[in-house]
């Protein structure tokens, strides 16, 4: 029986919302092994926008839910939609929208909340014992779901990896072409453009992770 | 040695802009198969913003360039500094970009005229020899590129089939697995989501064009 996955988007683009490469790879392998995917994301403002040809704020708004759409093709729902019952695993790519729009990492560091919506979804899924993938910078919200002496990676930044493990976390090191999982929690994450220098590299370790999520999602079936 | 392919992005979404998944599924199969890539975009505003969670415009303006500069990851650059002379082949995803940024078929149908900068460009690599991808809606420029007598798919839409014919192309039905070429202008073609219910299926047929593409660059090694 097909494995239905819930994916959560921040947003279209890597510097102020969802990393595209990281969700397109996401949403291809998923369905190239046969799982349904429903994409969903907050309706709420992005923190700012990013003109990505120059680095540069835009003066102007948009919202994650509306501009996640770019990614879905239209086919993204509110996150409070989001039921746990629905879904064997979660999995959330990177991109700073994880850390601006899913969170305020990228400003608060270790100080850090996460989106209400988003948390309670996450935490859904972790008290169930169902599978969670989390892609690049999003493990910086792993300790806020799972609690402290949870396991995961964001490749090897000496900062990041810090700040991750101020709020309780255990870092491990990752090369960009593997995933850490947490056994017990069945966590899975991997780097991705944490590291990669190319799509192929940010590939091959999400197409792992993606692989081990569903491997997880089966031993729940047991 | 490598092979260096430009890439003709139109936006960033399959509404107003680029297909992101045609888009990254090219470039993550250029990179995997070895391939140096640079993105292109005309510096012009965007025909108009699509809410691509309501279908609905919206009433603001986004430049073609700095959107595309999204699934680029800021590695795009102005359609004006592309060169024939630095690349081996040209690949153009689809997406409603293609046909209202790049030209306005979208529109005009059959009367439709192709954007300036990428006509010049789509007809240096013609002249060239150098072979050129389009995908899921933009063979809908062939006949202004190659003139009368290119043949192409946009997969089975009879209406958009029709249209292109009365540009003076030719179109062959196709399945969404596959790719139409014509070997004399080394035109390779391919549906994508003109018929595609799931990326994966647009993934096969991308990845097939990709492939016949890049083995078209090394017969003009001989």
């Amino acid at each position: 029986m097909s494995k239905k996955i819930a994916v959560i988007l921040s947003g279209c683009g890597v510097y102020d919302g969802a990393e595209i490469h990281e969700s397109v790879i996401t949403l291809l392998r998923l369905d190239q092994r046969g799982a349904q995917v429903q994409c969903f994301a907050p309706d709420i403002a992005q923190r700012h926008v990013v003109n990505h040809l120059t680095g540069e704020e835009m003066p102007e708004s948009r919202n994650v839910l509306v501009e996640s759409a770019r990614i879905a093709r239209g086919e993204v729902k509110d996150l409070r939609e989001a039921d746990v019952e629905d879904f064997d695993a979660l999995i959330v790519p990177g991109g700073f929208g994880a850390a601006k729009n899913l969170s305020d990492f990228a400003v608060q560091g270790p100080g850090c909340t996460v989106q209400p919506e988003v948390l309670a979804l996450a935490e859904a899924f972790a008290e169930a014992g169902k599978p969670v993938g989390l892609i690049c910078i999003s493990p910086a919200l792993a300790a806020k779901i799972y609690g402290p002496g949870v396991t995961c990676t964001i490749g090897n930044d000496a900062d990041t990896a810090a700040a991750i493990g101020k709020m309780g976390a255990t870092h491990e090191d990752c090369a960009v072409t593997d995933i850490v999982e947490d056994k017990a929690r069945k966590l899975v994450t991997t780097p991705a453009y944490m590291l990669a220098k190319s799509i192929g590299e940010a590939a091959s370790g999400i197409n792992k992770l993606v692989d081990r999520v569903l491997e997880l999602t089966h031993e729940n079936d047991a």
